[in-house]
């Protein structure tokens, strides 16, 4: 016997109350396109009426199996449902589904609102009357609803009948300042539904301002909601909201969700849902966090010495599930602490065989620590790890060298007295017996410069000689640069990530006070990997 | 009546296994005085032997109240506790308290020590006694505790009560990778305290690999637990352990905890809250996570129009604690969702006062928009929001301009045949009716060159004229490089922090293409924010 759970997402709505947060319109598709992939039942895409880019993204709203939800608020006293321009904007949206927000706590009907407990009731019962009269599902966010439970249960509750009365498919149990603990949550969604408020009417939206949105939903879950609202990565005002990504394979894989409640989720779709993650964080222009439960880069990298050997050996020793089911890999990070059963595993994962005794393992190992005590960071750039192995190794080619390099900025006036910018770089390479010279500015199709990192990369493409056809196959695709030390010992270290025609993608490293030369460095290291990894003979 | 609640912070010893964190011998000091201060009760330091850094740490280990212990494991089998050489190193540390992990899990019993139950039990039973022969206060880590419970409780809980017969004074259960959910971590707890294992004599470890760790801490307290093991900001392998940052301030000031439980960390503790967990990221070179619960600079910011006008007229609407309790700040952001209101309380934070319905209001709005697209980061950059804000107001003074400026890197050998790098940058500021030329090179006291951004910044501060005294008593504290848009639209932001003399902190931001153009924006908005600050005239 299952129980059907929902799952509402609410990324483009509440998620985009994250600090730094604004999502274009096509972005927003892009986002809704994911979700109805992985399986959501609701997408709620935004306040229409509230902001142009949301109103826009209802125009544009993708077909979808998810039914797609606009968000709004109650309508406000002194005026009929009907006569509320606010409420009008968001059901000119159109969509199947609409949410609308509404007070549940006494002390924000007074100061927030300013009106009476009866003229808030009748607020709700209006307006979802009114929702539902147009043929569109009704939901009821029931705002501050914890807070609201403990200062005056019967009318918190009386709240959500009146919704429910009215026609709304949901009720939504909102911690919107997000201090409720979870055992505060188990127990009031227990006395909700013991009250009279069916389970599978019922939905619970958290926030992690104490670090227990997902601990709070799954306790609501526990007390028989049937409706979880939440977002991908945690996206949300303040500290965030429930994460549907941590949420979701938690669902799906453990007891006692996996088995006695069903979503639209299927595991197939589930292998998805790191690359979604990800995506989504390189839509916002983000680091993905390292540390995110199932999906982050750390979250099954085993970097204890004792952990990393147990795990060779066998991966339930130290893995709580396998990190496949959620799209997800296994890491071996090198560091301090690794030992050289790490470092072979590494190397080879690299493609690269070294007997247990080689002593070239221990010379690695002392290298890689130095070069991390000045600001190296190979866990992040596994292509300049493999390059220092290979060097140590004996396994390097010498596809060519670097003499010198100069880059100039400048910015000025032009003719016109507009100010521009003008990089120019100028690299010397030997290759064999031969040298080098390319010049290159940094323009690009409309005429502005793109920089120095940019001149440079050109200038050392331009002419690699016998190279060139494998480095016509690559580009770079993200630059990050992060200041280590700090004081009189500052230095830079930039990690480029480059990619290729096919389908590769590798990072290298370079560190220097001297941003300009640290980002020369990890140019250098990229051609030099993708060299090698196409088997490109020196010349 | 309360109980006592002891805390245990592993951050120098678990939070070491966090990818990319490797701790000084210097940095643990500083680390543990932090601990200190904020009154946990335990601070553990390290594996001596297994790590050269942990070693020098417990050599220079600083006075404390905290009771520093060593971690380790138990002595293996086929030799005595006394004989075990990797215990010996543990022992010799000298600190008052010493815990060992061991195993309870039969699987793991078989699989990683390839040893029979019994005599992982006698291991158990002789490390433990070993370290209170000798007057150790003994801590027995359950390694598996939850796992080894669902495969065989009476196995897992004959571990617990064979350390506790041989002296040791906590037995901690250890949810070692992570996959245990909070309702069972409540369950199993329970039933350990009804098998006859005291809760004042249980520990709890838990880590964050389905994002409820925090939540699993909690459970285990409500199920009786006294101690409870954790890392500053969750450092820790894969996800993380739980973070003490969270649950101090839930445990300090929230019910049922606050009042029944006590700890040594005082109110007056938990107001440098805040700065230890920034100040950790600082140690580490990493950003600190906006959206972290209590202390994150997004956890009391209120972006959403609606909550930030409720805000305004009374905090208790949308925050679940005063940020005070923990030093933290309310933000009411600038961003694309924010009002007019937001907007003029911000600009009375920089001292501005503008009226209700200034045009000028809806102008820096749309500015702030239009800049934000291009990739401007005004949340992260307070002063220049407020240069932009006043010269929208009319409230700028025009101290300098800068006419153009060059920079140059070149990388070359030297008469030496060493590989070097210079870097010069030449800088043209009008200053009334004067013009200054300025030309500097990029080289410390040690003659390395530190790069272009630091030539161009020595250049423009090195004759500023009438305002070389204002300058002179400033420095850049910081500097953070992030590409935004992708592809063609590829751009640049650069944000740098600034210090002063008399303890000021800004942030300006800089947007370009060109990494160089980006910084010297950026740097010129720290100067201009210096100098309005300063109250200085203009030339």
């Amino acid at each position: 016997m299952t129980d059907r759970l929902y799952l509402y997402d609410t990324t483009l709505r509440d998620g985009q109350q994250t600090q730094g947060v604004q999502f274009s319109a096509s972005e927003k598709v892009e986002i809704a396109r994911m979700l109805d992939d992985l399986g959501v039942d609701y997408i709620e895409g935004g306040w229409p009426g509230a902001n142009p880019t949301d109103s826009e993204f209802f125009n544009d709203a993708p077909a979808s199996r998810a039914t797609i939800s606009a968000f709004g608020m109650t309508k406000r006293a002194g005026r009929s449902a009907e006569n509320d321009d606010v409420l009008a904007a968001v059901l000119n949206a159109n969509t199947r589904a609409v949410c609308l927000v509404g007070k549940t706590h006494p002390f924000h009907v007074r100061e927030a609102l300013g009106i009476t407990l009866e003229e808030n009731l009748e607020n709700i019962r209006a307006s979802v009357a009114h929702v539902t009269r147009q043929g569109r599902e009704a939901l009821f966010d029931a705002e501050h609803f914890f807070d609201g439970y403990a200062d005056d249960p019967d009318y918190a509750v009386g709240c959500l009948k009146a919704a429910l009365k009215a026609g709304a498919r949901w009720v939504v149990l909102c911690d919107t300042n997000g201090g409720t603990l979870p055992h505060q949550v188990g127990e009031v969604t227990r006395a909700v539904i013991a009250a009279g408020v069916p389970g599978d009417r019922l939905g619970i939206h958290c926030h992690d301002d104490t670090g227990n949105a997902v601990a709070c939903t799954l306790a609501a879950v526990d007390a028989g909601v049937r409706q979880i609202q939440g977002t991908l990565n945690g996206l949300g005002e303040r500290c965030g909201n429930a994460s549907l990504t941590s949420l979701i394979p938690t669902l799906l894989l453990k007891a006692p969700y996996a088995g006695q409640l069903q979503t639209q989720v299927t595991p197939e779709g589930l292998t998805g849902l790191t690359q979604i993650s990800r995506r989504l964080e390189d839509i916002l222009n983000r680091a993905p966090l390292r540390e995110a439960p199932y999906v982050g880069t750390s979250a099954f990298a085993h970097k204890a010495g004792l952990h990393a050997s147990a795990i060779i050996k066998n991966p339930a020793t130290y893995e709580h599930v396998d990190p496949s089911f959620v799209g997800n890999e296994r890491v071996i990070p090198m560091s301090n602490q690794a030992g050289q059963s790490n470092l072979r595993t590494r190397l080879a994962d690299a493609g690269i065989t070294v007997e247990r005794d080689d002593p070239a393992l221990a010379r690695i190992l002392d290298l890689v620590k130095q070069r991390e005590d000045q600001g190296y960071a190979y866990d992040s750039a596994q292509a300049s790890f493999e390059l220092l192995a290979r060097s140590q190794l004996g396994l390097m080619i010498p596809f060519f060298e670097v003499e010198r390099y100069r880059v100039t900025v400048e910015r000025r006036r032009n003719a016109l007295g507009q100010r521009i910018s003008v990089s120019e770089a100028v690299v010397v390479v030997g290759i064999g017996s031969e040298r080098m010279l390319s010049v290159s500015e940094s323009m690009d199709d409309e005429g502005h410069d793109r920089g120095p990192v940019n001149a440079l990369w050109r200038a050392l493409a331009k002419d690699l000689g016998p190279y060139q056809a494998a480095i016509d196959d690559m580009w770079l695709s993200d630059f990050r640069v992060r200041i280590t030390g700090g004081g009189v010992d500052a230095s830079t270290r930039v990690i480029i990530d480059s990619a290729d025609g096919q389908g590769r993608r590798w990072s290298t490293v370079g560190v220097s006070p001297n941003i300009v030369d640290a980002s020369f460095e990890a140019l250098v290291e990229a051609v030099r990997w993708k060299l090698l990894r196409d088997g490109v003979a020196s010349a």
